[in-house]
């Protein structure tokens, strides 16, 4: 992304997490994690809170994109495939959008395509801007 | 914890986001995380995937205290609370279990007592050792 | 329950599934339902939709049970295990109220006090009433 | 439908729902629901179990449509509309296929078109033919 997005960058445990933004536009956001060693669980396979914190960040971008801040009420996850190292990629699209709460749907897939997760996510947006 | 629980300990993606055992039995858990300014999102408040990783942490270890490794098929989280500081704790309990699932519910409040989030869990358990 | 809840007695979706109220009090609600044949999915065993129908009954009677008006935007259930006969319980109980959202979990149990299903769900709250 | 599918056949409580079968095929289905006053709840429109258990019959339909019986293990709902009448829809597609668990998106929406609800969806699959 170039220039830098304003709301991403303040966004301090995506950085810690090493989520880096490849885009973002009015309801949709796409991001990518780089698997480290320090993004895996007790099993050897990447954490599902790393997972969670990967979709729930494309989820954040895409709901607040409309400059109503926007703040998760609940979110859904479905992991179908345990993933292992390479690139995760997450990228939300917005299902439903109303003056008060948003719905959006996040899939996570890995470098050869392959799905990693499901996530369904609800936003309460504080202000009304019409 | 004295002594140390190896499965914990193995847990990178917990360690990295600072979170501590504080009690682990047949079915249960509890684990603690001190915010720091690294756990927070653009709004300020504790990030959603540092809530998730927290409850999701308690529910791995609550899921695999039998001794049958259990992976994550689902998890649903509601935020009902912004956090901002101090220590988050999350409590998980076991709602039930069969030889190939188990269901979890962890309960993530703040220093005050106060409820921050909900949420239910669900393992695929992959050996049946009966 | 005497006398009649004037908001259940309305409810003509819950009347068509042979729902019975059993309590309702602030925040909280249980409900029950005989299972007939009608309950039933292909598989011979009562319905997911059947089982849901009984939890959101309680979820809406205890969500309501405030006087604002509570609408459904979330639900998640996890099916724990089959029911065939004999009557279905759901017991709601508040999780949360904040001025416009506000969280319940509802647990469904059969007459063995088995455990069938866990639900939890969220409303938008329509009017503050404070 | 002609000829009649037998698993639909026998789902009494979708019969009971007055739900109509539209298409079946490997990993998707699509039913409707045309409404009347008994669909509906105290605040009189469609009930959060009647848009569930439209949801959640197109979900069975399509999670047995490969021969292996599915048994449904969770599902989350979300509702972005108020439904009061004429038709709904309830389209369901297969996000994942694993051996034992198998994961469904489905879209629910009214005459005009407009998002209804959002239902995600897991199975865990009885016996494994292959």
């Amino acid at each position: 992304m170039d220039p830098p997005d304003p709301f991403f960058e303040k966004d301090a445990w995506a950085q810690e997490a090493g989520i880096e933004l490849m885009e973002v536009s009015a309801g949709r956001a796409k991001v990518r994690m780089r698997i480290a060693g320090w993004h895996k669980n007790s099993h050897g396979t990447v954490h599902g809170g790393a997972i969670f914190t990967l979709a729930d960040t494309a989820f954040a971008l895409a709901s607040n994109s409309h400059g109503t801040p926007a703040a998760a009420i609940n979110a859904n996850i479905s992991y179908v495939k345990a993933a292992t190292g390479g690139t995760l990629y997450a990228e939300a699209a917005e299902f439903s959008l109303n003056p008060k709460i948003a719905t959006y749907t996040v899939t996570v897939t890995d470098d050869a395509g392959e799905k990693i997760a499901l996530f369904q996510g609800m936003v309460y947006r504080k202000t009304l801007k019409k």
